[in-house]
């Protein structure tokens, strides 16, 4: 798979401790726009009010139930109305891919995804890939046959299908419909990676896959597909919370899952975070989409004034990737090594993505360090 | 296996926000000894000092360096020389047996214990269980023989050899070098929860399994036992820091699934950890080993003057526990329903860490509520 392989994403957060690297990779947010003040007030609030005790204490592995509430009611704007218990905290929104893995995948089954895309939860599982195709009317039929032929089963689809990483693509509400169509028939899940949700910038917010299969079904307990959301890109990473938000009869073995891996999430960083969101959610992301929607126009413009014919790039409507195309002759990982070394500049060879074939994309992140 | 079987532990920790009920139930720290004031201070400085963004961005996966380092010098001062990358920091001592069952046991393989023991980490997914003897001698194939007849082999040893929860029993020096023989005869690990190690209130301390077999070896590259270290009975378990220390080849794999889990544990928990460890950490353990000491004592003058003839119980070193046997004719898990309803103090039955047989025995943490 090309000599840069196996450690090119792991070893991508160890870049950004390098100072001269100007980084493109991976998602990392802008940690000038981290709402500094905002959680300091909060830790510091927590021990002076009194809570300082619960917060250094074990807590229940479901979350910090004021925090889950608060999650319900954005969920309820999403078009996801659900209750406490349909609300699992998580480090972030890949805690929960990575336990649906295990608890869903057996040696052998395919994992249905768009591509290229992201793949942590992935890597210490590696199931069979396949790419899901949701314009072009591919059979139900023949993607258990794939399958088969592999001696498994598809088990679920895991997509991120606002912003896309890498890929910077939306999918739009007929293609989630269609996506939705194909998992209904196979009876199997759709594991929306949301991590990037909030972080729209321009064009019309499409409802997620289960506010769309919550149309049809009347209520989210009827529902398969499974939303991971992520306070990583919106609020800060380093504390490590997330959600994820589905039917009680899903939420209910990943609970078990969790107090048997972690136990809990941490329940100082759940106030903290809650106290945070609670006074500051929308003014964060309004501040965070502004900017970036910024720097995406700066990238865009650069990339249309200095790339040479035969380069393509896609034109996001917020998150934080944009994917470029290189003709043939060019390759991703080549160019890395030279940018790192000459330009000090970092960005992701699509090769990191493409486990299924040569296709040789660039992904960077629309921000500058 | 009895009513309460299937949700008693679980439900344990709800149990503890009903401020009528005095808890005996779980290692679960007394909140008033928790060094609050020093980690108010830890997160005040996180902020103060400019090392707010850091603390709120993304880490490495395999840890904060400075606290890293910290526990290898902790682990060499037990018999476990070391360096920075043969520690993985996970959420508690809990995440590394965990991720080690999904790398090691496949469908019908035995894990060793001793028994009881705490099963909070095999939840999710059931072994089969087999009692080490290490004072029977009796031989690896016979353990050999017993995991065929189900189906797989002996794949690990999982044990906490000191103050064990729920037995607050110690193995001997003997004992854990006849374990560790037998492993080595298997060629499997022993996995060593040490959740509870620096709790000793009296006896000589004796060397971790880990350091038994450097001992031997010469050096931790060439051994296979596992240590797994928590700050969650010693410092704050509400910030889910613990670790890992293992050869490299171990911490290695185990990096990896913690990248697909959950990218890394919370980068400022790991920060303020780190601070308060280093100036407190042996002032924080002598005040909880002087403080729980007071109340074993005072709790095995009670049961002493209290319990009839027929009850008998273990008398610890150290940590939280004290397992109660009761006569034949008494059922702990009705017991407990009892003293719920009337005296509203809650204890585990022993049905709760027995699956293999219905031994009935109490445990009780060591200190009040």
């Amino acid at each position: 798979m090309g000599r840069m392989k196996a450690s090119e994403i792991r070893e991508l957060l160890k870049l950004l401790k390098q100072h001269d690297i100007i980084s493109f990779a991976g998602g990392i947010p802008d940690p000038d726009l981290f709402p500094k003040a905002e959680f300091a007030a909060a830790f510091a609030d927590i021990f002076s009010s009194g809570h300082g005790t619960d917060a250094l204490q074990y807590s229940v592995s479901e979350g910090y139930q004021p925090l889950r509430n608060w999650i319900a009611t954005q969920m309820a704007d999403l078009g996801i109305p659900c209750d406490v218990d349909n609300i699992l905290i998580t480090p972030g929104s890949q805690q929960a891919p990575d336990y649906l893995e295990k608890l869903l995948l057996s040696k052998d089954d395919t994992a249905l995804v768009n591509w290229p895309t992201y793949l942590g939860a992935f890597n210490a599982y590696k199931p069979h890939f396949d790419q899901i195709s949701a314009n072009s009317n591919r059979p139900a039929s023949e993607y258990q046959a794939m399958a088969s032929e592999r001696g498994g089963a598809p088990k679920f689809a895991y997509m991120s299908v606002d912003f896309a990483n890498p890929t910077g693509e939306t999918m739009d509400r007929r293609a989630r419909l269609s996506a939705l169509d194909l998992a209904t028939e196979m009876d199997i899940a759709i594991i929306e990676d949301a991590a990037y949700q909030s972080l729209r910038c321009d064009g019309e917010a499409i409802p997620p896959i289960l506010a769309l299969e919550i149309e049809r079904t009347g209520s989210i307990e009827d529902c398969r597909s499974i939303y991971c959301g992520s306070f990583s890109k919106t609020l800060a990473p380093g504390l490590r919370v997330g959600w994820v938000c589905a039917a009680k009869s899903v939420i209910q073995p990943l609970v078990l899952m969790k107090k048997a891996a972690d136990l809990h999430s941490s329940t100082i960083n759940q106030i903290a975070i809650h106290k945070v969101a609670e006074t500051g959610f929308a003014a964060q992301t309004a501040k965070i989409r502004t900017a970036y929607a910024a720097r995406r126009d700066h990238m865009l413009a650069a990339l249309k004034m200095h790339m040479p014919d035969g380069v393509t790039w896609t034109k996001p409507e917020g998150g934080m990737f944009i994917r470029v195309t290189l003709p043939a002759h060019l390759d991703g990982a080549d160019l890395l090594a030279k940018f790192l070394e000459i330009q000090k500049v970092a960005f992701v060879p699509g090769l990191a993505f493409s486990l299924m074939d040569r296709t040789v994309t660039h992904c960077a992140s629309a921000f500058l360090a």
